[in-house]
């Protein structure tokens, strides 16, 4: 474990400082113990005194002896934390390496240059609940590590892969593409083949163009009111549950 | 029209400020077409120079003749705006007046102590893109016009009703009351009653103690990976899918 003075850590919350100590930052019990139960690398935990105190027996089940962790003070917490009013534990996590994508895998979600950090996290997190453990992340998207996205994903970050900066065109040759978009058919009786990537765009610009020709079938969620749109983290996490519960 | 300061303006960031007002602002063209198509009681529209050079046709679509619209430049949207970086229409609108509830409506969410903006407002987009046009949201909630909850709602506060401030007692003798929890059946295959009512909790703490009681039936999004919980507006809104989807 290197030395971390509390600017350093701070300095985790820009995406230039994640990437050149290849690390990032997490808040709160309960994605602390996320990475904990998934043996996630953590170089060191932070707490306040008053959560060791409060949270004893989960020290005890969550902590393993080798463990590095350190009671700082309430206010050093907020020197390192992202957030105005701190959670009383932090960890830095290694960012895990990028594998080869493997494409034995049948299911995968794309996503195609999406920049909202929260919609990310929120996609990361329906992946995990419904057993989507792949992710591939085309360039230009919001970086996964982001605090936001680490904050909206609530931990699922440790139990899904996620790979960054990988070509749509990879999967052309094993995988069904499918793509959300208004013009598609109705995802509510579309029929999901066994291996498929289902790519989601941004809100603003839908599927690039230079993806658009990978893609085989559009697919949509029927619109019942009067609305405009659904907000991309709900249309991507209805079709996941619709993706995974047409294979029961 | 009150004359308004861009101080005054700027103060609607707070809920007692809109409460004092009983006005809410939304920023940027696709919620103040929202609001122009739904015919929402618009007192003034701010926009910039170069949005009127740039939205010509848009601006003789949707704007009636009566309709005040002042020109203000980019340092003064700057000054009004709740972002940091303004978009280039701002409009101040009337916090739409209470009704009382019908209970011969037969589809309603509620919303029990939600108290993420953001979540609300995503929640507010799904009902409306899913024909549920009535919401009731109980004490403590976030305010729905708060401005992260109007961001995230891109317009759908003017497709919806939104009662405050509402009792679920109410819908006890009328409608069937439904509750999203951990405990519950699969929703999957949960035959949603024709009256009903669909309620809600805070991912921190569920259903409120004194609301269980009404609650004839529990639904549950089915797990099918390793995650710990759903978002709730994703949670919502895939159940909200799965309502008005049953009913076809």
């Amino acid at each position: 474990m290197i030395e971390y003075s509390y600017k350093t850590i701070h300095s985790l919350r820009y995406t230039k400082h994640r990437k050149d100590y290849n690390k990032f930052l997490i808040e709160g019990k309960r994605i602390v113990e996320s990475a904990l139960v998934c043996n996630a690398n953590i170089d060191i935990i932070f707490c306040s005194d008053d959560f060791l105190k409060k949270n004893k027996s989960w020290v005890r089940k969550h902590l393993k002896k080798d463990a590095t962790i350190k009671t700082i003070e309430k206010k050093t917490l907020l020197k390192i934390s992202n957030t105005k009013s701190p959670q009383e534990i932090l960890a830095v996590c290694d960012i895990p390496k990028q594998e080869p994508i493997k494409l034995t895998m049948d299911k995968w979600i794309y996503l195609d240059k999406i920049s909202d950090p929260g919609n990310m996290g929120t996609l990361i997190r329906s992946c995990e609940w419904f057993g989507i453990n792949n992710i591939a992340l085309s360039p230009k998207c919001a970086d996964p590590y982001n605090p936001k996205s680490i904050r909206a994903a609530m931990g699922a970050h440790f139990g899904v892969t996620i790979h960054t900066n990988t070509d749509l065109s990879i999967f052309k040759k094993t995988h069904r593409i499918i793509a959300a978009d208004l013009r598609g058919e109705n995802a509510s009786t579309y029929k999901f083949p066994d291996k498929c990537v289902l790519v989601l765009g941004s809100e603003a610009h839908g599927i690039s163009y230079q993806n658009l020709g990978y893609v085989k079938d559009f697919i949509f969620i029927n619109k019942l009111g009067s609305g405009n749109s659904l907000n991309v983290s709900t249309a991507g996490s209805i079709l996941i549950y619709l993706l995974m519960n047409s294979l029961k």
